[in-house]
């Protein structure tokens, strides 16, 4: 089970409050009143465990898996162990994430302000949010209800948070809108002036960055990670998107609703992109692109052209993924022909 | 115009006043006592509006323009509509920039220090300073007149930093000299110890590092960027230098003038940039390099040797830019042939 | 010498305490009762200075040098000046990492806790521990006997922190076991949520993250950089393991003893690295692999299959080094022939 010293347990659910809550069709489930203590990958569980199984390569520790219950999609009923109560459904990991999350729910405010912070007299703060020491709330802010300030993150003067967002320790944020249920992490540095100068030989001349950063609902920006304000318009990232560690968005970008941007990877500015876009690990694009809704991109891939909706792209500068495949493959021929 | 929560317009500005504080030449002015009340590009500018045409990209956009006045080159003089004001330049994002500058001026120190900072008694702390609440000041450090300490940002015991220098939230900068008129943007990481250990079976043993972190004037750090310190030599940042956000720069790295390094970019330890040199977003520099004056590293380059001065390369490993577009171009043919 | 505004210097030691402390032989050392003031790199050293030479590119600089006593492997004892007192050793640069340090100490805790710190009740401080200004340690943290906690750290509830570790300024610990002797560097994100989550076009639902970071003896880890906690197994950073500045390590990541990972690396979920692992700068590790023991990954490699032990990688995607390096002469081969 999690440790006891950092995630508070709840539970444990029945059978058939787990079906209802996750919408689950209970196969092979004789009690719907028997209870699971807790929530576990199939490796560890024995019979008071909830688990799921997902991913096919996992199939081995699902035929001989001791856990009590378990997420599976309906073509593994067959599969499963005799004693093992199944919860068919066609995305078994979004229902054990439902699940999981009723063991384990997320933080809630505590509603308590802490004599440490410093909150300023012409800052509106919602009702129950949650304010710890050593956090600093600016001038003319407004703090949704709910919502968590954690310690030591600076909020500046004006900043808006919606209803139920979090903002990790450390983190600072200025010149930005915020929208509902949003998770800001640890460290994250959102709003700061873009990288705009005229360059020259007599000197890189700074140019005012009077745009903003805005936000929707349910964003999250990963721990050290960076997005640069607008440098006339806004950069604005769409609801539901995921921003992993240390990714960096430089001014002007716009991200549609629901992309996933993983660690590390970089966006320069003016660049949009569309819903649903996913850039792995490491990646760059370049600055003043379109990116298509839904478009892939590869880890470390270098995107220096517009990308159309769908497509995947991989390579350094990215071409279309299959291509890139065959580089690779053109590559370590050329050097087999030399031997 | 620019969301009043974050941002304080000065003026307006008259014709005459714009064209002395920014050198440009009158054209189409029939009355330089005409005020324009804002900045902004030209897609969204009205007749109140002072607005820009740099980027021939744009020329569509300064055609149709509605904007009241534009900063131009002489010889788009021909293509403006019939009522703009022009102001010819030969740098025309320049003195925009000087005029922007004018209507929203960067932030002055305001000369309070915060009841919630802590100052050391030791610390030197000069006229005007603004030092913002949970910031930390170290014993014997030198804050220069006018300098603005952000929220929760720490100075380590020993570090000088020159007048009107602003140092971000929550950055920490330690066993640094700063020079004057400096930006470190939040989060920044400056002055602590180097890499640097003997690796062995036997475990790697810490060496200590000896060295400081010298910074000269007219310099930006951008946000979660990280700068150690020497091991023995300083590691040094010329005048001028621009420093985009997550970048790292390595122990006893020396970058000379006037230097442009972009995001994500890393520079390993003893590396030594001449002045005026651009490395573009998420490239790499190996260590004991020498890389001359005004070169060039394309983004996600690798750089394996020495660049000499004004050559630019690309790659990884970096070779001179035409070379990297031929490969570029000879690997995509090679699998064409294939098909 | 090193600047005093930032370092205390110790000693004088005399020859014989030097060749006592690091066991190196003396050669050449009429006086063992001499003492040398200081340490520096042979460049800039003078007879009053103890010195090193380990990279055989600087023989030019031993046999030139003015310092007074020098590490060096008992094969260049020919080449030495002749005044020159010499510390025979088949490991200088460790030798030198232990002279070092005698005269400039690590920083030991003072044994303060600043008042304000804001430290919760509940939270159990050993002997000697050093809180600085505007920490904030957590209900039920264990912080060992000690250790130091720079200012504007935050430890969440439950952290343990094993004797004589140090956290830097502005760093965030949660979810956290933590060895001795270890340094976290400021701006280090350690124990916030991985990246996890259900993926569909309805949103990405979060999966509660159930595991914990547990960090072994002696570790380093570097500023900004950040660790993700396991997603149900933990996070595992190995003994003796140095972790440079902007790395990322995903959820479920285990090191082994000793790996060197540098700057801005990426290691993505569920992957495994044995012993002594090394992974050079901007390296990127897919997720679910296995490393071998000792495994070399060069500068910018993109991880994509597992890697057996000793091994040496390098590309993107990456491949046995020599392969590489064959692949890099083809490119350009190629490219001459076409001329």
């Amino acid at each position: 089970m999690a440790d006891p010293r950092f995630f508070k347990r709840k539970g444990p659910f029945s059978v058939q409050e787990i079906a209802d809550l996750t919408g689950a069709e209970l196969v092979n489930a004789p009690d719907p009143s028997r209870r699971f203590d807790d929530v576990s990958p199939l490796q560890n569980a024995d019979a008071s465990i909830l688990s799921f199984f997902d991913n096919r390569k996992y199939l081995d520790a699902f035929v001989s898996s001791s856990a009590g219950g378990c997420f599976v999609r309906p073509e593994f009923v067959d599969r499963a162990p005799a004693d093992m109560v199944l919860f068919t459904t066609s995305d078994p990991y979004r229902a054990y994430a439902k699940a999981a999350t009723a063991y384990y729910p997320f933080d809630e405010a505590n509603g308590v302000v802490s004599p440490h912070a410093v909150v300023a007299d012409t800052a509106r703060i919602g009702k129950g949010v949650q304010i710890d020491a050593g956090a600093v709330i600016g001038g003319n802010c407004e703090i949704g209800d709910g919502c968590i300030i954690a310690s030591n993150a600076v909020i500046g003067e004006g900043v808006v948070i919606g209803a139920g967002s979090k903002i990790g320790a450390g983190a600072t944020i200025s010149h930005c809108l915020i929208g509902n249920l949003c998770l800001i992490y640890p460290g994250a540095r959102i709003g700061q002036d873009g990288f705009g100068f005229a360059m020259g030989p007599q000197g890189h001349l700074k140019v005012p960055q009077l745009g903003r950063v805005v936000i929707g609902n349910d964003v999250e920006v990963g721990a050290n990670s960076t997005i640069d304000r607008g440098a006339g318009p806004d950069t604005v990232i769409g609801n539901g998107c995921r921003i992993d560690n240390l990714v960096q968005i430089g001014h002007n970008v716009e991200l549609g609703m629901g992309c996933v941007i993983v660690s590390q990877v970089g966006i320069s500015g003016s660049t949009k992109l569309g819903n649903f876009v996913v850039a792995a690990g490491q990646a760059g694009i370049t600055g003043h692109l379109e990116i298509g809704d839904g478009a892939k991109i590869a880890a470390q891939s270098g995107v220096m052209k517009n990308i159309g909706a769908g497509e995947t792209v991989g390579g350094s500068p990215a071409v279309p993924v299959m291509e890139y495949h065959k580089q690779t493959v053109a590559l370590s021929r050329l050097i087999r022909k030399k031997k």
